[in-house]
């Protein structure tokens, strides 16, 4: 497998970027002065017309994707709304979308916490209604050959992971390319920045396979199925909720996806076996940057 | 360093309890059928007194210590409250904790979802203002010989971890000793059933270690302060406003911390260096396995 460009992504991280980490100085295992990166973590206050939702922690890039994506995925902003401006202020760390139609999510607000509070992220509630309605397209499909060069491609781009650490990462993918590559340090943002592009690009779903550094936990599954995503990959394991979500749904469901290994607990029938995957290299140590130890950091 | 019998802790996962993990069938990487085993992830709903607080994702060992702890962590209990009765129903899914004094949570409920939502876990709000009237005690210290003893014991120790991936856990430590060992799905979980732990056994903070799998986030670093433990440790990695939130708390932070190496951002003062780290050995790939491939399926 010879390396594509990394410009083959319409947008991956910028490590360069200088507001999304901060250099700090500590002190080492023997006693030595020691600098490093750390990603920034910062609040930013999401209005939809004038009613306060959120205060998200976020590395602060794409805000207005980030917001867009949270409220489509709250089921506050449906994809048919017409959003008539998104207003980002940097210094007040706000961010406010204006919709044509008028917005009142107050009950909708409360019913979430009485029903599930923040335990677990924030997806349950009414949202568990729209999941049961969803149809993911049968036809799509994930060749092996394209699983394992969009592993390949996403271990060895640039991305903050590797800067500063202790970051998250989701990739819009379509067929064996990488589109859109977030991090946040919540995996959440991470999730709500793509759902965000998507909306604001038109960009369909169903022909889209997601991939994420976290775990395949019942909440992600919930996201990636109300996304309308037929397939979700992940080089981390499985919780049990998250494999019955993803049967009740159809969802094709991939983990401990590293070099030539994987295992699907649900949707194997998408996958189409292309390549022998004795003909694919383990992950050297390189690879394994944004795998075993990469991971690590990104534990949250 | 020779390996201590793990009967030291006094409270460790059970890989072997069945209800923690399930037995599940998919389709490997060569298209063959594999077994393996997810761990459990389910709701268990909590009520303080009469009132519904949240409903929480778990895998279900300690619902009681889980409801005291999540209540203390988010001020609606205080250590000086008398508990009058803890009922779990494991059929319901449901616990309910009973105390002495009336209760009435219901405007700071709604005050949460105001200010902070559910986007970045469970400690806003009004929690920022106990966080500073926090004072950690300063006479608290971390000898390099513990701490080195510390991470070979949990990381060598029984987990469902190895069992079945995709799990967080925190260990409240004494000295170079591990006490109370907690996994969940969500690590705010683990966090909580040890505060519970504590405040159901009168324990003291003031001279614990606190240990996470997980990066050492703002809320991480909040919830140690507000539990009253001086020392963090983890070994991922840090974020800026985690790193802010200690030095201003006063908290000693240590991340990175694998085989003989870590790094403090914060409270440096408290490490004691007893111990040559050169007489450390690296990290064999044994007990790497809580660590780069471990906590590959620990990231959230």
């Amino acid at each position: 497998m010879t390396d594509r460009r990394t410009d083959d992504f319409l947008i991956r991280p910028d490590p360069e970027d200088s507001r999304l980490s901060t250099a700090v100085t500590g002190v080492d295992h023997t006693g030595q002065s020691v600098d490093l990166k750390v990603v920034a973590e910062r609040p930013l206050t999401l209005f939809l017309n004038a009613q306060e939702i959120v205060t998200m922690m976020t590395i602060g890039d794409h805000p207005d994707l980030l917001a867009v994506g949270y409220l489509l995925n709250q089921g506050m902003l449906s994809p048919d709304d017409t959003i008539t401006g998104i207003d980002v202020d940097t210094d007040l760390e706000v961010v406010v979308v204006r919709t044509e139609r008028e917005t009142d999510y107050e009950e909708k607000m409360k019913k979430k916490v009485r029903t599930s509070g923040c335990a677990q992220g924030t997806v349950f509630g009414d949202v568990m209604e729209s999941f049961e309605d969803v149809s993911l397209p049968d036809e799509a499909e994930l060749r092996t050959s394209w699983l394992y060069r969009l592993t390949h491609e996403i271990n060895t781009a640039p991305s903050l992971y590797l800067t500063a650490g202790a970051i998250h990462g989701c990739v819009l993918c379509e067929k064996d390319r990488p589109l859109v590559y977030m991090e946040d340090v919540g995996r959440h943002n991470a999730v709500d920045k793509i759902a965000g592009w998507m909306m604001m690009n038109g960009v369909s779903a169903a022909d889209k396979i997601f991939y994420t550094t976290g775990r395949l936990t019942s909440e992600m599954v919930i996201k990636t199925v109300l996304m309308g995503i037929p397939i979700l990959v992940s080089r981390s394991g499985f919780t049990a909720w998250g494999v019955d979500l993803a049967r009740q749904a159809g969802l094709t469901l991939i983990g401990r996806a590293r070099g030539k290994r994987f295992v699907a607990l649900s949707g194997a029938e998408r996958i189409v076996f292309d390549l022998d995957p004795d003909s694919v290299p383990d992950e050297d140590r390189k690879h394994r940057r944004k795998g075993a130890a990469a991971a690590t950091e990104a534990a949250e």
